[in-house]
């Protein structure tokens, strides 16, 4: 006997009479938040602000007038000499920058330069609130996945009718066709001796900017 | 008897029968090209082009790779020191620019700037070749209407598929409820003595990018 049949014998002997049938799945998902974890928009609001923080993700919120300055703001506290955006990005997002130079990722940015930068600015497709996850889905102002997923710093700007309440909601509005990223906080793992290591599959440090208006 | 009377009796006794009926107007417009026009997609391509000059507008056909570039070159040539953009505009679109600062109409840019600078880059909502015009309706990458009638230059990108072959067409794609601008070469008149005088109310210079791939 191989190792293969050995394995699958194993596997039949372990499923026993089951073999073959199909357990219902349980599907009463939590699909709203409750009116305790929050009664109105603004509670959301402060909730996915809570959760982002959480993620040890520096978050804050900024007026759509602001948010030029708050992204010039964030690069300048990183030092931020590069940095590699979308080429569809709002111009405007990126109208006060001055002493950093954005790369527009068209032609693509080869990896080395990907990893080279000191960041990528993007935009998102959606966030929940329970989880304090921003999704991406490779749409408007959010480019390919290798541009959030390389450079050891991600800025994302939120707008805040993107910020649903539970992952539920966001699959409901979400394309699932379409390559989605789901980021909760800075890349992280606990896969070696259950030590928190940051930045092993992704960026170090995520930074969100919440537009309110 | 008042001119006003004056008048209106004198348009009554013009109509004469005619008064309070009214005669069929013929709705029979050439709502496409006809195929000695342009028979294939390539042909509208090529009549746009050819209809755009005739306007006395400058207009070149690119590769999206090879925009970024080739709206560099534009300002570069006409010596732009200083321009402004539509908020949205994509990133990508100004990643070549060096030494030409870019404001982007966010806050609202007054218009005692919008004239002083040297030209407005916008994208467009439509374009028609069989009249050379690019349609503006104030959605993506294109601002408010006075981003492209106040300076004096306007560098206007058109995708090649945002082309149709007439103006027919291009109604029936447009919202008929958005601020449309149509923009059929750089702003001229005969109302003075039947002389053309070009940029009295809008853009002395219109360029046109054409993106194909």
């Amino acid at each position: 006997m191989s190792s293969r049949e050995e394995i699958l014998r194993r596997v039949r002997e372990a499923l026993g009479g089951a073999r073959g049938t199909h357990p219902p799945v349980p599907r009463g998902y939590a699909r709203r938040l409750s009116g305790a974890e929050a009664e109105t928009r603004a509670d959301v609001l402060a909730l996915f602000t809570e959760r982002v923080a959480d993620h040890r993700a520096a978050v804050r919120h900024v007026s759509a007038d602001e948010l030029p300055t708050a992204v010039a703001a964030a690069l300048w506290g990183r030092e931020a000499k590069q940095i590699v955006v979308p080429a569809d990005l709002p111009f405007g997002w990126l109208a006060e920058l001055e002493g950093v130079r954005a790369l527009a990722d068209t032609p693509l940015v080869d990896v080395e330069t990907l990893a080279a930068v000191d960041g990528a600015v993007t935009g998102c497709a959606m966030a929940v609130a329970q989880t304090g996850t921003v999704v991406l889905d490779g749409g408007r102002a959010q480019g390919r996945r290798a541009l959030s997923l390389v450079p050891g710093y991600h800025l994302c700007v939120v707008q805040a009718d993107q910020i649903v309440g539970t992952v539920p909601e966001a699959i409901a509005r979400l394309d699932p066709s379409r390559p989605l990223t789901w980021i909760s906080g800075p890349s992280a793992t606990y896969d070696i001796e259950m030590t928190r290591v940051e930045g092993v599959h992704g960026p170090r440090h995520l930074e969100v900017l919440v537009v309110e208006d």
